[in-house]
């Protein structure tokens, strides 16, 4: 399970959508962030990431990726980005869960507006 | 929801299952590590807390909390203990639910076996 995780921040970094995309199963559901309506399959999965990737973020992980005794894993991750006012950074835990074959059936992205921050660059 | 999250790291450090326990609904569940069998209501969770905290563990951020768009916010942390092969980290991804008075629903722990590490110590 933290190899599909690092993989798929290894693959959003790579601003590679289809390599993202190829981690989830084809019945998957994104809930990014956690209280927004779910995407679900692979056309909207596809479409959620070409469209983040656009954006130029970059995912830093701020600690060791966690798994657990269950079909679930989870990350605390930076999001990187440039806004209109500056660098900025969302901070974000991602919870995974996993079908046998070792593909994320759900993906849940937890932050809030409290979460972001612009920490520099022009007013 | 953050400052609840707060709540419970610092009434943990200062070993006072009490104070942690009143954090909870009435009916609210643990499930730590995710995949285990769930702890169900106050007595429980009491009783959960009691023993972790004689094990003089203690919880230490290793980010941000991160908090939701919706009832549910995040938090990744080492737990530091001191164990028979010597001094141990665990490191841990909480998730909670919050009903409308602010209380834990729910707790979820991500970890699993190989999050846990001896750093030190006797051998």
């Amino acid at each position: 399970m933290k190899a599909a995780m690092q993989a798929y921040v290894d693959g959003f970094n790579r601003a590679d959508p289809a390599a993202v995309a190829a981690l989830f199963a084809d019945d998957a559901t994104i809930e990014d962030p956690v209280g927004s309506p779910l995407k679900t399959g692979k056309a909207e999965i596809s479409k959620f990431y070409e469209f983040s990737m656009k954006t130029g973020a970059r995912l830093k992980l701020a600690a060791p990726i966690r798994g657990s005794h269950g079909n679930s894993a989870a990350m605390a991750f930076d999001v990187e980005l440039k806004m209109p006012e500056g660098q900025a950074v969302i901070r974000v835990i991602d919870v995974m869960t996993f079908n046998e074959a070792g593909q994320f059936t759900s993906m849940r992205a937890f932050w809030g507006p409290g979460d972001m921050e612009v920490i520099g660059g022009k007013k």
